[in-house]
This record gives structure tokens, sequence and C-alpha cells, in this order.
């Protein structure tokens, strides 16, 4: 990815007129882009790390495989959340680590956590970089000095089980590798997630990720039957059998554990004939509480279907949820995106299901077009993003999830929240949100905010996370559905787990990283 | 229950006739019962516990809610596998603890977990009392004395979420009650072990236990939205949401902790509307290597239906998965069962796929009637058992998982283990064998063993029950899918997660067990 903005720099593209008008329109601004600066302008602090470490490094990965150069390590220098951006964008120097070390496998990466505890050295595991909550910033916490542990060189298939549809892929494998490498064996992850084309598997695991189709694959914790983590305290295989009562399942201990209690170096997977045909069907419901109890039916019906979402009225809109066509013609009231997957007589059979139940709660049916635009766009609205900071727009997301029942009053909480924060700011904002994950007892709700920046868009934006956080654990939702905790949701783990299970984890870190080298700052109050 | 066999007085009956002429003819036994002792002649040792200590339990839970009783102690004197079974009808003391305590609610668990870890008492929490695996045997472990914490007054139905359907029970709250509670909302939670009528919400919890309708509702462990659990460190409550990236899902920590960790006393969990309707198929399979692939396909099509099971030629040819009608007219080749449960068009929809399926799959379809002779008979094989302990027979069950490609092997290296050894022995076995859960990627095996009794029957199956856990790990399976581990399994546990697993496990005991009050000797090798 570009060290300044998501992606790829062929995904970038100036802003269509019709968003630009819209921005005139409701924000005032001009929709001029800045100039962003050169990379190799961008000043960084020099490397901590002594020759004699960098040469040890070099000796268990090789010397091509340890870099201090300067565009490496502003290319580990954090994720890409709005803030993230923000800090590139601004003048003055940019933190990064002092070194990036590329593994070859699970030895190398022991080996260098070994030495690392040994000499005090922090380590950031580094997957695609896709962090939105901080989770792969250079930190430091006591310690002299800090690499980050990039794991692009895990990037094999290293078994296929036909019989009972699992993959074992290296941690670096990403999204669209990991799909070309099981394609060839006709085989799918099915795994969708907006960081899809950079994300790898081992952050997957390492933050619970979920993606666009979890209605019918699951989650991405859901998916993992076996784990091999390396630690300082050596290395952990866990995951025997699809399911087992040996005791607390400790897969789902380093799941989401986000580098702070093991490298994760290779995960077993389970996946899926790659689908017959695909049926799509978009709908529109009246308002967001049908189209939500309807979304609610189906999955306590047991009927899911494989993608299942519904964006609000704002959302629906501003046609956001077709990227492809922001501002465009919009449907009325709340879009809803289906899609159903898998052999020709199970797609007909869930297909038929799925119409009856939302037809029969209120939904109209749209056809396949909008559902299909939907796929086409689904992953570049980070791109959107970025021109939209470069031409003085703040933008940013943030996701949630809560029963049920609770839904609508989470909804309106934080809606409250980011509306009144920004609002007593001065720059009004847009609060767009959509359902994009289901469960039979409740779903994930997921908001996008739009602002005009203000003269420090960070503080700007640190003041409605906070309230949006604050107003999230308040209503009894969870402070993150699948972006994870990293640094900008630490200050609400407590509340989330409680003093007793920020205690618990302590412990599990003390026996696993007694030397506190792993991703220090991140997750871990 | 009583305190030397399974259930109640009214469950146990003679053996039928012809089961009598079946283990004459097999095993040379008359079926000539031997008497059991007298409850009252079986010698326990003194109490252990001082006047003081009985008096501050007493203060805490009330001077009625605290027992040194000959009968109290005795029928909390551990669970009922066959080893338990065999210890209480030989000769000589039995080992019980040193006094129940009848707790009334949480707070009241954590006042005497405090006073427990203070005064150096051992605590094993008791639900049902049903653990096959000695994980309610009141071990002392360095401790002077030991409780059982009897949970059985937290048996309320705290909260209803009729919108996200969720429930909220005590964790001393049975499995029959748990579902005349939920009744009276129209709901159901859909756990039905073999140990239903006895085991309890928290030990299902604490021991991740499966139903025999996991294909559709998932194990107890997928059930769990939210856990109250009190530690001598204090009191965790998690989940806050049906999924979260909030770092380690620390439910999967507690779930399966068997007591070792904490003591759950409420649970939060997903239940269901009662079905509409239930469609019951049963099918016969040429052989258990077709059923199995049958069976397969279902769950990897997305098509499972809420009953899925498949008896073996042995079993199928013993008639023992209608347990009312053992060594009856039995099907030929291999049994499965199958309902569908839920509204009237999800059970024709899901119905009629699961049917087109199993008949491709080389299924012939058997009809209504065994499906319903299974689910009627499901929970009285425990009896059963016992009948056969009176008249000289070793019976025990034991189960693992494994993908679906490992299944044959570990089958054949199970059956072989436990021939071999009881064959050496002396005592050749019949081994019968079922799969009753089923994963996409894999399933459980559940066997069942039946020998004449050697002179000394709990050294006999000792040596079969090691062969048995050493074949079943050397063959890749769990050591457990839902027995849980308890004393009998913790030799393997290592084997299971590894030395750094078992270092984790250790360093969340610590904190949060610093005493080591919390179920000694039990799970954490």
């Amino acid at each position: 990815m570009v060290w300044d903005a998501w992606g790829v720099p062929s995904g970038h593209a100036p802003l269509p007129e019709k968003i630009r008008t819209l921005l005139a329109q409701v924000f005032g601004v001009s929709g001029e882009p800045v100039a962003r600066r050169d990379a190799g302008d961008v000043p960084l602090r020099a490397c901590a790390l002594a020759a004699a470490r960098l040469a040890e490094l070099s000796t268990m990965v090789g010397a091509d495989h340890v870099s201090i150069e300067h565009r490496d390590r502003l290319l580990h220098a954090g994720g890409k959340s709005t803030p993230d951006l923000l800090r590139r964008r601004a003048a003055g120097p940019q933190d990064a680590p002092d070194a990036v070390v590329f593994p070859a496998d699970h030895d190398q990466v022991l080996a260098v956590l070994a030495r690392c505890a040994e000499h005090g050295i922090a380590v950031v595991p580094f997957g695609g970089g896709t962090s939105v909550v901080g989770g792969v910033d250079p930190a430091r916490g006591d310690l002299a000095a800090v690499i980050a542990l990039d794991l692009r060189r895990l990037d094999t298939l290293a078994e296929v089980d036909p019989i009972s549809l699992t993959a074992t892929l290296g941690a670096g494998v990403t999204g669209p590798q990991a799909e070309e490498l099981l394609a060839a064996h006709g085989l799918s992850l099915g795994h969708f997630p907006q960081s899809f084309e950079f994300a790898s598997i081992g952050g997957f695991a390492a933050t619970r990720s979920s993606g666009q189709a979890s209605a019918g694959y699951g989650r991405f914790d859901d998916m993992i039957q076996r784990l091999r983590i390396a630690t300082p305290a050596g290395t952990l295989e866990i995951g025997r059998a699809p399911a087992s009562a040996a005791g607390p399942d400790l897969r789902e201990l380093f799941a989401g554990s986000e580098g702070t209690l093991g490298v994760i170096t290779e995960v077993t997977l389970r996946v899926h004939p790659r689908p017959e045909t695909v049926a799509y069907q978009a709908w529109s419901f009246p308002d967001f509480t049908t189209g939500a109890a309807a979304l609610r039916t189906l999955v306590q019906t047991g009927a899911a279907p494989t993608v299942l979402r519904l964006s609000d009225e704002a959302e629906t809109g501003l046609n956001l949820a077709r990227a492809g066509d922001v501002g465009g013609t919009a449907v009325t009231g709340c879009l809803a995106i289906t899609t159903v997957e898998g052999t020709l007589a199970h797609v007909e059979a869930r297909g038929a299901e799925v119409n009856t139940l939302l037809a029969a709660a209120g939904g109209t049916a749209l056809g396949e077009r909008p559902a299909r635009d939907w796929e086409h766009g689904r992953f570049s609205a980070p791109y959107l993003r970025d021109a939209l900071l470069d031409v003085g727009i703040l933008c940013e997301t943030l996701e949630t999830a809560t029963n049920w029942s609770n839904l609508a009053q989470l909804k309106a909480a934080v809606t409250a929240a980011l509306t009144d924060s920004l609002g007593t700011q001065g720059t009004p904002a847009l609060v767009l949100c959509h359902i994009s994950h289901t469960y039979p007892t409740g779903a994930s709700l997921y908001f996008t905010v739009v602002a005009k920046q203000a003269e420090d868009p960070l503080a700007q934006w640190g003041r409605a996370k906070q309230a949006a956080g604050d107003a999230i654990i308040a209503a009894g939702g969870t402070i993150t559905h699948h972006h994870a905790v990293g640094e900008d949701h630490r200050p609400w783990l407590s509340a989330e787990i409680g003093e007793v299970g920020v205690r618990v984890l302590r412990a599990v870190k003390q026996a696993v990283d007694p030397a506190g080298i792993l991703n220090p700052g991140k997750l871990i109050p």
C-alpha cells in the first residue's frame, strides 16, 4: 500500500463531479484537493538499533530480510485509520519502527522473538498493515527500540484437505492470494472484509475480522480450526478437532490477541467448494426498523443467506451502499442486499426461503442490479475516504454490535453522540449506518461519519470518537464488532471485560511474554 | 439422583429377558443381579471442618444450607462414570466432601469463595453431579478440607428477551427445569445431552456440553451469550454482544474451565421459539463409510437438520440406538436418525433438502418410526448400564472428534485399542460406535464398550481407558468431544494443548484463584 493513504496508486481518482457538488452544497467546501507530501521528504528519527543487533537479526532471517531503509520504515509506520492518515498528511516527523524484519517461517519468527526478548526490543507483528485502530503503530512501550515483524514471506498454502474442507495458510497470505491459492483446488475461503485486498490471514485471526459474507460463512474466528503461534515462551499449536470439550478453547484466547500474546504464523481454516452459483437480490424496506426486523426473522429462522446487509435511510439516500454510484439515483427507504451462494439446489431452496420471508416482512424486491453494483464497489470506500480527506472533509467509520432488542437504542445513542460532538464543534456531521453482520441474537452497526475538517482535525475526531465510544458502552454495545482494540479502543476495554478480565489478560501476557516485547501499548489496558 | 447409580429409583428396572439371553450367549454371565449396599452402611471419614468454619459458612448461606449429614455428603461423593459406580459398589469407605454448602445467589458464592480462600478449604462446584470424568470428585489437593458447593438454589429464569431470543438462567437450573421455564414463554433451549434430566446450566457451560440436537442448535458453548462468574478474585461478567472483536473471547476461556477458574453462577443463552413442527426420518445406509459421507454432505452443503446421527454396523445390529428395544429387530446396515424442527415452512424446505441429499448419498428412508423410537429412549442408556454393572458386565462409553478425512482411521484405532486391551485381559469386548455431532469439517465418535467384568473391574477398565486415550491422541483425535477433562482425561491434556497451553491455563488459574481452592486436581495438569 502507499504510505499515506489506502491501497495502491491506481485505485485513487479525483472525486466525481456529483460528489463535489454535494460537498459544496452540504459542507461548503470547494472540492480542490491539497497536495500531499512526498514520502522522501518525511523526516524519521534515526534507527535506535545498534549495528550488533541488526547483525544478529540478519543472521537469523538473512541480510536481505532486515531493512532500515527510509521507505520500508515509512511503509510500516502504522495503519490506515483516519487519524493515521491525518498524521501522515500533517507536517513534521513521522514515527516509524527502527527496522523492518521479514522472517521466512515459523522457526525464524520464534528465533527473532527469543532474541528480542533477550535484548528488550519491542516487536510489532505486521500483516497487511490495514489496522484502523492503531494496532500496528510502532510503539516501544518502556523499551528502547521497536521492529516491525512483516510476515509477508509466510505466504504459502501448506495443506489442503478436500474431504474435511480445511486449508492451512501462512499468516502472510493476503485475501486475494488466499482465494487464488484455494481456487486452484476448487475451493474458496469466503472472507471478504473491506480490507480484503491487502489484509492477511494472520491479521484476520489476530483481530477477529468479520467479512461481508459472514451471514453465510461466519466470522473469521468461526473459520479457525487450528492456530500455530510463536511466543517468546515457545510454540503453541491449538485445535485438534472441529470442536472439543478438552478445557477452555485457547484458540479463542489467541484469536483477537492482536499480536500482544504471540505471533500467529499459520492458520488452518474451514473452506468451502467454490459456489456453483450466486443468486443476487436487492430489497427496499420502508424504514430501518422494518428492515432490521426482516433480517432478524431470516437469521432466527435458520434461513440466513450468504450476504445480508441493510443500509439506513441516510446511507440509502446517499447511495453509499453502491460505492460506484454515490450521489446517483437512490433507492427509496432502506436498501438491503442479499446473495445466496452454494450448489444449484441449495441456492434454489435457500433463495426461495429468503425471498418468501423478506417479502412477508415488508420488503420490495428490486432485482439483481443493486446487489451486483454493491458487490462491484464493495472494496472502494477507503479510496473515497482518501479523496475526501484531500479536499478538507473528515470521514471515518466505527462499528459496534448488540442484541436485536437494543439495536435501535444503540443506533440512536451513537448517532446522537457523533452528531452532538461534531455539531458542538461547529462542524455538523452526516452520520450514516448499516447492518452488515447478523446473528440469531443480534447484529452489528457500522457508522460512517462525514463532516468538514476543523482546524485541528485530529483533535476534532478525537472528541467525536470519545463521545461515540462512551455512548456505545453506556448503551450496552461492544466497543468493536470487527475492527479490534489496538490503541484506539483500549480505554474502553476495562468497561467491556471488567477488571478481573483485564487481570486475566495480563496474567496470560506475563506467562507467554514476560519481557513485554509483543506489540506494547495495544489491547491490554 | 441415587448415590450409587444413575438417576432416580423409578428409572431402574431388571434387565429384559432378551438382553439376559444375549449376555448369556456372548459373555456367559447368568444375568442375576448382585445386591448393592445400603447407603446408610457406607463408612465416611469424619468431617474435617472445624465447628468455627461451619459456623462461618452458616452465617453466609444460612444454617439450613450447610450440611454435614451422611446422606448429603454421600450424594456429593462424585460423578457417574463407570469407575465411580464400581467404586460405590465396592466394599470399604467412600470419599466424600467434608460438608455440602447450598448458596442462594451469586453474592453468596462470592462470599463463600473468599472465605474458603482465606482458610484454605477446597471447593468443588456441584451442579447435577453427572460428570463421567471425575469432574466433581471431592478432591482436596494440598488442602485440609473440601466442600461441595451445590448450586441447585440458583434455579431461576432471571430474564427473557423475546426479541433477541435470549434467556438468563441460574447455574443450578436443570435441563428439564430450563425447558419448563422457557416453555412458559413459548421458547426452548434445545440442549439435550444424555445427562439432560439431571445436569445443570452451569455444568453444561463449565464442561462444554453438546446435546443431541447440536446439528440444529449448536453445542452449549455456541449458545452462550454472557457468563457471570464468581472467582476468589472477584466477579467476571463477559459477553456484551452476540459477537465482538474486543480482544480474546474470555467466554471461551471460562466455558470448559470445569470449576477450576471460577464458579459460573448465571448464563445468558441463545434460545429459540418452540418448534411449530418436528419432522422425523430414519435412514439405513449400507455401511458406516457411506453413511458418514452422507452426513458430511449435509453439513458441508449448509443443509444440516436438527438431529443428525449415525450408528455403525455393530451398534445398529444390537439395536442400541433404540434403547427401548435393545436386541429387538434391527435395521440392516447402519441406522441414521434425522429430525428437522422449526416453522412449518422451514421444516418443509429443509426437510426436503435433507431427504434429497441423503437419498442421493445412498440412504434408504425408513420412515418416522425408528426416529421416534430413538427419541423416546434417548435418556435411558445410563439406566441400562447400571443394570449391566449389577450382573457383572462392564459397560462404559468414551468419545472423541476429528476431521472427516481422519474419521475412519480414528474409529479403527480406538476400536482396536479397546478390543486388544480387553481381549488381552481375557475379557473380549463388544465395541459399538456412533456419530452424534457433526461439523462442516468433521464429526464426533461415541464408543460404547461392553465386556464381562474381570475380578478387578476398575483396573480392567483403567487399562482399556489408557489404551483408548493413547490411541485417540496418536490418531489425531481430541481426548474429549463433550465429556470434558476432569480427573480422568487430565493425563492427556498436555498432548492436546501443549506445554505452552498448560502454562497459559496455570497463569490464569494463579490470577483468579491464587490459593488454589477451586476444584483441585481437575483439568489443569
